[in-house]
């Protein structure tokens, strides 16, 4: 069975419970007018499993995209970069590779991928569609994650364009999905799906959203690999302030291990099936409802991506509120966040509070040292500055062993707010890293 | 025997070669012209050792210090910094406890314990002195390093105030800055002294320092404890400058887990003994060899924090030359000595440059992407922006069996150059800081 070739358990992973029920629980996403889904794989690992993904918009769709802010980026990001057609018509994912520090190899091997996909899907549109479209080469996206540096392997992927747009299919089912949130994995161990439902006005719309990411995570402006994909008719101004506006308290609040890739990438695609009315600005009343299912799909997504951090054994929340303004707040919530030593005496269970202290004071920003509060949970540690006389170890310690660790700090230099997530630094992190390639 | 009470064979310390000889070996330190040295334990700890360590200068030494840029500082350094004494009579260091966070209750104990050591040497001063020194409170200063938030051991320290001052000898030996160098060590699996001789005019001059870090170690213009001593006479201001000057390239070089201390501290100490001519500024002449001699106590001392970072297996230069100025420099040079993924492919022995690479473009500064050049020891890996022909992966791999890993990048945007000093990332680490207090 395709579906378990990476020794995961579909059946499993669909109906899996867990205590920790909001971020466990899979969604069943189901089709989604105007996109096709193809798997194959193309043999970029040893052993055998998915890795070649293509989304494909027999329609086009209307798109926008955020990127990593890293000073080398990879050949598939200036591809992208450089296109800037009006609609998309497909997106091609690899994964082994990250088509990064590459060059010309890697740029003109995306070239000629972009120009075989678009004659075969220029075929398909002339079999299929009543009015064939004219795709070309910039109409095809590219998004690659794997090991930097190393050859693009382009014959295997070139080898198997055809097999996928054989397998286009006009409907989609959960298994599609999970099959596609599968392939684009590298080190994560679970795939990342997430949904919601919503309207613009009367109109009901579909957002549908899978992410990979598990290591060198601490976007910046844009994150590791997440799309996501609406029925909805939004033209690309509209889609890309919405990604904008929403990436900053989702993907941009998530850190695994401080590392930035090269390959950061989070793109929205609108495939304008439902006929919604216009949406001119994002801030009509007719499409705040959207605006915040999109909010909760990108942050169910970087959630999920930071449980399943490499190595983590704990999934925590660092909020940092009664801040002077939301930079400072940032600063201090990832300086915690990124501690290693914040982050493996969680790993050890051990409410070690000073050393968040460390971490609030090495962050650079100013705070009320006489007012400053920390809680673990709902346990007051630090009060007006002071260690709260009440404070029990013996709780703080019984607290640590939760799966979900949540850090409480106010700095009393203001009324800001800022919520970052990132999971503990276990010895599986050190094994995993240390063994990526071999 | 006291000297081994951690478990260490002092004998075989002091007599120690390895491979890595500059680092491992020890330099025997003597006696140093108006110094006496004090060791005891106070019982900090559950297991017994040495913990608590008097320095004191019966004629008073000249001094400089720098501290952490940390928000949140220890109350040690608040002490010290609230003092402004023309000279210091008493250094006094404890373990285990960093008096950090601690607020009036560690602030306090200070203030009784400056009020107990200069009564306590004032009688020594009666005793042994022909024309006794008047010491007072402010002249005495502290250092304190281990857990932050915990309750300063005030009666423990205070107890043993008079056992300090009973040990004091006016000639010291290689066995108490061995001793000293142990009594100031948390995690550390080594102590660390760094020695020179040097010339100011025709005089010679002695440089003792001794340090203590392993972990939570990414100074930010000043240091984890150093403490340097000579038998120059030197003023405040040179001190100052002196210190100021040379801290730059060595302790702020230097990083183990990007983690910064509340209590870092570095100072330097002249007891004026030897009667050179005045320095006036630290661009005289007559005092290059000194500045020279101090660059390398303090670059010595630097490097044995990181070559002792917790859990490390391999010490690790990164060099960053042909950069537009220094700052850049520094930035890419941090963000790769920085990279959890970086380190754990060190610790992993695996050439994985990608990553190198990778947190080359996280940094920030811009790079001239068609000239950059990476290096691994003398294996060019990236050439002129493109990964060298003659690349060849098993050399790499065996060049990472080495215990001393040396990382060249060239930015090819100006002239300037910065050098950091680190260690890999292992499960040791995990394993230290997961069960530190435990």
């Amino acid at each position: 069975n395709n579906l378990n070739n990476m020794g995961i358990n579909l059946t499993n992973f669909l109906s899996s419970k867990s205590k920790n029920t909001k971020m466990i629980d899979f969604q069943d996403l189901d089709h989604l007018d105007g996109l096709s889904i193809s798997v194959v794989s193309a043999s970029l690992y040893q052993d055998i499993r998915d890795d070649l993904t293509m989304f494909y918009f027999r329609e086009g769709a209307n798109y926008a995209s955020l990127y990593t802010q890293s000073k080398i980026v990879s050949e598939n990001i200036k591809w992208n970069l450089n296109q800037k057609p009006k609609k998309i018509f497909s997106l091609i994912v690899n994964t082994r590779n990250a088509n990064a520090f590459t060059g010309k190899q890697g740029y003109e091997s995306l070239k000629k991928l972009a120009d075989l996909t678009s004659t075969k899907l220029n075929q398909k549109q002339k079999e299929d569609e009543e009015s064939p479209k004219k795709i070309s080469s910039k109409n095809i996206m590219f998004g690659c994650t794997g090991t930097i540096g190393e050859t693009f392997p382009y014959e295997k992927i070139s080898n198997n364009i055809s097999n996928l747009t054989n397998k286009i299919r006009y409907t989609q089912n959960k298994f599609i999905w999970m099959k596609a949130a599968l392939a684009i994995m590298t080190t994560d161990k679970k795939p990342k799906l997430s949904m919601e439902e919503c309207q613009i006005g009367n109109e009901k719309i579909k957002i549908y959203g899978i992410a990979k990411g598990s290591g060198m995570i601490y976007p910046n402006m844009a994150t590791t690999l997440a799309y996501i994909f609406t029925d909805a008719t939004l033209s690309n101004d509209i889609l890309g302030k919405l990604l904008k506006k929403n990436i900053g308290n989702t993907f941009n609040a998530i850190t695994c291990d401080s590392d930035t890739s090269t390959n950061d990438m989070v793109a929205i695609f609108a495939t304008n099936q439902v006929k919604n009315s216009q949406v001119k600005s994002i801030n009509e009343n007719k499409v705040k409802n959207f605006d915040k299912a999109l909010n909760n799909v990108l942050l169910n997504l970087a959630k999920r991506v930071v449980s399943d951090g490499e190595g983590a054994s704990k999934f925590i929340t660092v909020k940092v509120s009664k801040c002077k303004n939301e930079i400072d707040a940032k600063k201090i919530a990832f300086s915690v966040a990124n501690s290693p030593l914040v982050k493996t005496a969680i790993a050890g269970e051990d409410p070690n509070w000073g050393r968040i202290v460390m971490a609030i004071g090495k962050a650079g920003p100013k705070i009320n040292l006489k007012k400053l509060s920390l809680k673990l949970g709902d346990l007051t540690i630090v009060h007006d500055g002071k260690l709260n006389q009440s404070y029990d170890e013996k709780l703080a310690a019984n607290y640590m062993k939760a799966e979900n660790i949540e850090i409480g700090i106010e700095t009393f230099t203001g009324k800001k707010t800022f919520i970052a997530y990132t999971m503990d630094f276990t010895k599986k992190y050190i094994e995993i890293n240390a063994d990526y390639r071999s």
